[in-house]
């Protein structure tokens, strides 16, 4: 590099007055005759370049010419406010080089179909509701992290690779470990159980993985979830601290994402709700108001994508429904001592979404478990370990397990989940 | 619960002289006649209970006669401070709930082989030195979170399903994609790449796989590794992030951690050392030390883990190793303009421990970089998005990849690195 005056676009407001270059990669050109406007993108804004051609040079002027969309470049010139242009600044451009050039990029502006814009998506991450989606992601990412560490949670990285399974042993990936079969773990609570004599309140969060063949708006074979567990902590307490976390993550992001916000254009006002209270409901009034409001639904049944929606518009904002039936949900789920054909569960419904939170506290009665173990003919043996904690010191415990790219889609408002992960999987697609 | 004074013990500072209850598992317990002393672990700190036979019931007495180690309790009684107790407070008991037995706890008060202690990680976890190395693991997690987030990089989660192909194709998990052939992700370099154009400075972090039969101390099939990559920053910069970066970390953990650090016995003084500046030497220049020193290596060989060492004790502080042979680094560094047999890389080795980083400035020439696939036989199909990154404003950047388990196996002092990661897998270890 040369040694100029580097300025990162992010910082400009700094510089006003200033010759600077900046390093950047074309967003948007438009001419004007006799004036040209090149719109540079760096990561850290965005900022518009000016040329007017009786003031530069001949070659400048065609230098300018020749840029095409995504093309890196470096500009030089004095760094001016301009509320109108777009990041609010504009650069006199006196010196234009280019580094790396770009023709024909594939993404243009139009319209182009979403399983173009998937193939493409290693370039598609540069556009605006891409970058404005994929930040508020890692907002909510270090939102995650901050909440539990400053809690006095202990990260635990549960194992991917793991040889006891997991929740569904039909929507597994497994992959030969030097002889043995290994599968790709679809939740990391079993472990974080284990952390839990060590440091009482512990979590995970990393990628996730289901084989399964489905084609939903809110389903990925890879996703990321965080999964708190915490010791002596019962569904009631389990159920408080999931409104504190959720309203933690929202209240930050309406903080430090406005920008991000408004680009994807959501409409804030059921976010704002997240500071009242939530509402409650148990799964068998559940059933009782759908019934109701003319739902076919069977106690017993699991809720679909169209009861859960219409409790939404019910309520109108997250609402907790609890304790579901023993026959819907997994074997590790605790028996309600006041109703043994339900547990002590919970799911989290947001409006306009559905579900994001599936929480519980633990069966931690070592003849229950290894009854529902093998009520669910599960290979005892692998849980063995599991079961250890159990006759070692059990414990009253609880935990959940949040969808990340879910909560994410719900916060930007986003129709399809598949936009906020970098780079999607789903049954047909595994590149780039 | 009882609607009893609860109080953590990390909290019992604030409890001075009151009665409450805590709720924990029995780390020890020793016997003096008629005193009877249970040292309570609850995750949040260590309190000894102390029970007098003469003020306490019969049956309070027998109970707590009856108690083994790791056994959940409710203890309750008025607390004291007392220097002399593990933790530093003592609880006069006057009411003891034993909440979960513990029969023949596996882990007792001697000496366990290693295989025995990782067949029974799950309860192994809950050891004074392990809960030690956790919570380092956990405060350099946090702490790689919060550098990258202070400096506005954006975290972009890669994908560990992936058709491409990572480093060295013969050390790759695969499994069946739906008919497809996916791997595990060696790492998620080529992917964090793809994202600068977007945010300019962004980082993944997340589980890397390596199928290799290696059973050294320094490898693990499944290891945590974090991966910035900058866009418009050189070989020189990269390394000046690394230094600060790695400078960071230490100093967060000598401030944050001297408690686990005194429980590892971690001799400090040479990680106070990493606030000087590290030590620089090229590989052509190592290699003619190493000569000289009576080694056998050749210029082009690879770097062992003697020649590390023996380099480590010549300079005994962090030593940045520079412009390795092209023949024995990846297919995506950059080739030294001024020297077409080496590539502009770097390792960082680490006294008493070896190598922690990996780094290189990236090459953005499009027929350089395809020539090297070639060379390679790499799959030039699956590359073919990689290679859009040359073809559409291509730029100058540089990343590196930080093993996290080696950084926590330097910083506690480890001997091997299988400890500092919750659940470990090696070649013969895929549970529990």
């Amino acid at each position: 590099m040369n040694p100029k005056n580097m300025a990162e676009i992010g910082s400009l407001k700094d510089c006003i007055g200033e010759i600077v270059t900046v390093l950047g990669w074309i967003d948007a050109i438009r001419s004007h005759g006799k004036i040209g406007f090149l719109v540079v993108r760096d990561g850290t804004g965005l900022a518009q370049g000016v040329i007017l051609k009786e003031e530069v040079s001949q070659d400048l002027w065609d230098s300018h010419e020749s840029m095409t969309l995504e093309c890196s470049v470096a500009l030089t010139g004095e760094v001016r406010e301009e509320p109108r242009a777009p990041g609010g600044f504009e650069i006199g451009v006196n010196d234009l080089e280019m580094l790396g050039s770009s023709s024909d990029y594939p993404i243009q502006p139009k319209e182009h179909g979403v399983e173009f814009l998937l193939d493409h998506r290693h370039l598609w991450l540069r556009s605006s509701r891409q970058r404005a989606g994929l930040r508020v992601r890692h907002e909510v990412e270090q939102a995650i992290h901050d909440y539990f560490y400053e809690r006095g949670f202990v990260r635990i990285d549960s194992p991917i690779l793991t040889g006891a399974i997991g929740e569904s042993a039909g929507s597994l990936f497994s992959t030969d470990y030097f002889g043995e079969e290994a599968y790709l773990a679809q939740t990391g609570q079993l472990y974080v159980e284990a952390a839990c004599p060590a440091f009482r309140k512990v979590y995970c969060f990393g990628p996730t993985f289901r084989a399964e063949k489905s084609k939903t708006r809110r389903h990925l074979t890879e996703f990321w979830m965080i999964e708190p567990e915490v010791a002596f902590a019962d569904s009631e307490a389990n159920m408080q601290l999931q409104e504190d976390f959720v309203r933690y993550i929202v209240k930050r992001i309406l903080e430090r994402c406005q920008e991000q916000l408004e680009v994807l254009e959501r409409d804030l006002r059921d976010l704002e709700l997240v500071s009242e209270p939530f509402e409650r409901i148990s799964y068998t009034d559940a059933v009782n108001l759908l019934r109701r409001k003319g739902s076919s639904i069977e106690w017993g049944d699991d809720l679909g994508a169209p009861d859960e929606q219409q409790l939404m518009e019910e309520f109108g904002r997250p609402l907790f429904v609890y304790e579901y039936p023993k026959s819907v949900k997994a074997f590790y789920m605790k028996q309600n001592p006041d109703d043994d054909k339900t547990v002590l569960c919970n799911d989290l419904l947001v409006p306009g979404f559905g579900e994001i939170i599936g929480g519980s506290q633990r069966e931690d009665d070592l003849d229950l478990l290894l009854g529902r173990i093998r009520e669910e003919k599960l290979p005892e043996e692998a849980y063995s370990w599991y079961l250890d904690l159990r006759r070692y010191g059990s414990f009253v415990h609880s935990g959940f397990g949040l969808g990340l790219e879910r909560t994410v889609g719900w916060i930007t408002g986003s129709r399809h989940i598949r936009e906020l992960i970098p780079f999607p999987r789903m049954m047909n697609r595994l590149s780039p």
